[in-house]
């Protein structure tokens, strides 16, 4: 990428970074990371932070270095470059199915032998594919069974079912089972707090009697996976889990927020932002040089991070506030700061990652997952 | 990027691309090229496509050859990335504003300058910052005034504040004044066919003031250019624009097929797909490997290409179908097609256009200005 095209430069006041920009407070970064580590150490469960929400190999090895045991992400080709970022320990949670993609995986894996590697199954027959395709590339692979524990998506929905699969994956001398990975992706973001709290504790019911049933069975379980920011708090406190995979927690946004807050789980702070430029005032109405492409949009608009404004349309590239408060009127090539209705997507639109320490880039972070679809 | 990671080979069958990819038809995209050129042809009019809509240096080339005069883009970033494709004529249909930028786009036409660059601005004080830009850099610029004809975005809306912005453009030796910018995004997408075509004779009535008024007050006004993929028949036969800049008519998208068709323009084909893949079936409901990463679903989710399937939730990686009809039923690994919504923010996720004829990749292109956004 021509580097005339990077927004900001290590150093450079925030005032001058060029928009629009992503942006990552980085003293409210960290109290999300030790908030996170904290609430999961007082529970005793290991914390997995999701990475295909930041999708950035310096963030990654700030959270690891913080005590996270590795990373989650969802595809091969994200995990090739968190791997290639020198982050040792990887879980995919997803399934990966088809011959040129389960080869992918095995030669990721092979090309890495000393990093730890992982994927979920939901089928006997991929876990045989799998099992073949590490043992043509001499790879080794971790591999987790998907249990459908609520969300309706993916995954074993019964015991039976379960130790089918399992047992297609034991018998694979590349495949090591690990255990469950028993995500409820829907209660993320149920909002009153008595509803997601019940809604994980019927997951851990579930994820509780498929790991019984894999004892019952001869089957090891060492880990049971699963948990995001939304409701992570229960499932560390369930038992029943021992790793959770919040993602969100380092960044956050507008979706989450409309979470309502438990005062019993940590507080995490909005971190990053879409730092955008005034490109035109027409009255009342402000047109900012950030729209559909710097700014995702499937949870709602964005929301201005301060006060005076209200969101009116995203297009392409472009998003027109109108004031609706008192303050000072607007100038061109203003900086405002709005906060993404959802931050995974938004990330995945940019770059760059300028990371910020009160009125200064401290660093500026390639995205380097950035569009990694395979 | 590691070319693992691209999704397929010239040569290819169809079949093996892996998922999720963006895939072009060769022969619709054509159909949809020759005829946006014939009816602007008919109509006596210059066509300038749109490249915010494909972001792609091999697009651009093939529109250019088969007769426009240039194209269009919104960002500094994107137009580099035309001109260093070798696109000669490419007008930024927006403004820019702030010291940086405009030293940015003055730098850029200094680097070339053999090919035409144009801009938009709605502010004389803007204006004559540009022109001291262009000045310092030794470069040349083409301007055209942005005028307001219904959209309520940004741009001049009275003859004074349009005389009075030319004027400023004028004054400043390295801006050249080449008339009205006048495009109407919300026309659009108004369903009905008698309501857009009012729309736009409304905007063309404004447009038509516009550059009255500068001929009454001396100003040349060589180009009144405008229009998009859903009102650009209605431009080109207003007798006031002689330039129209449809963009989405080289892909097309499930939007633009909600509109009503009006019979008397011409008719596009959908010629953009995202191939995705089959990861999980569990009973009627299918999950794909394409989600909000490899999907924009501002205006709305994805509609399968076939008959048979109803969309249920979109997540960051996957979407999630339910068979409707009576199918063959699904096997893992199967690659459906699907229709974006939006083709703009679609095509903005990915890395490569897939190009396709029949059953055979005929060719990769690079997006070249994907994620150019400042």
């Amino acid at each position: 990428m021509d580097t005339r095209w990077i927004p900001a430069q290590p150093g450079m006041a925030l005032a001058d970074v060029d928009t629009p920009a992503l942006l990552l407070d980085l003293d409210l970064f960290e109290h999300n990371l030790q908030a996170v580590l904290a609430a999961a150490a007082a529970a005793g469960v290991r914390v997995r932070p999701h990475a295909k929400s930041h999708k950035c190999v310096q963030i990654a090895r700030r959270q690891i270095a913080a005590g996270a045991v590795g990373i989650c992400c969802q595809k091969t080709s994200e995990a090739a470059a968190f791997l290639a970022g020198g982050v040792a320990d990887v879980l995919i949670t997803n399934e990966v199915v088809g011959a040129r993609k389960l080869a992918a995986l095995a030669r990721l894996a092979a090309a890495y032998p000393a990093a730890r590697l992982g994927v979920c199954v939901e089928d006997a027959a991929v876990a045989r594919e799998l099992g073949a395709a590490c043992l043509a590339a001499a790879a080794r692979l971790d591999v987790y069974v998907e249990a459908d524990v609520g969300q309706g998506r993916a995954g074993v929905v019964d015991a039976d079912e379960l130790i089918g699969v399992a047992r297609a994956v034991v018998a694979q001398p590349r495949l090591r089972f690990m255990g469950l990975h028993a995500y409820h992706g829907a209660a993320q973001h149920v909002r009153r707090v008595d509803e997601r709290r019940q809604t994980i504790a019927a997951a851990a019911q579930k994820a509780a009697a498929l790991r019984a049933a894999l004892h019952a069975a001869d089957l090891p379980c060492e880990i049971v996976t699963g948990a995001g920011t939304g409701s992570f708090v229960y499932e560390a406190a369930s038992g029943v889990y021992n790793e959770v995979q919040p993602g969100s927690f380092a960044l956050m946004d507008a979706d989450y927020a409309r979470n309502e807050a438990d005062p019993s789980a940590p507080q995490f702070a909005q971190a990053l932002f879409v730092l955008a430029g005034v490109m035109s005032i027409r009255g009342e109405r402000v047109t900012l040089d950030a729209g559909l492409k710097a700014l995702a949009v499937d949870s709602g608009p964005p929301v201005p991070a301060g006060p005076g404004w209200t969101v009116g349309a995203v297009s392409d590239e472009h998003t027109v506030l109108r004031r609706s408060g008192d303050g000072p009127p607007p100038k061109l090539g203003d900086k405002l700061l709005l906060i993404p209705g959802h931050c995974d997507p938004t990330v995945n639109l940019h770059d760059w990652i300028v990371a910020v320490r009160g009125e200064r880039v401290e660093a500026v972070w390639s995205v380097d997952a950035r569009g990694a679809l395979f």
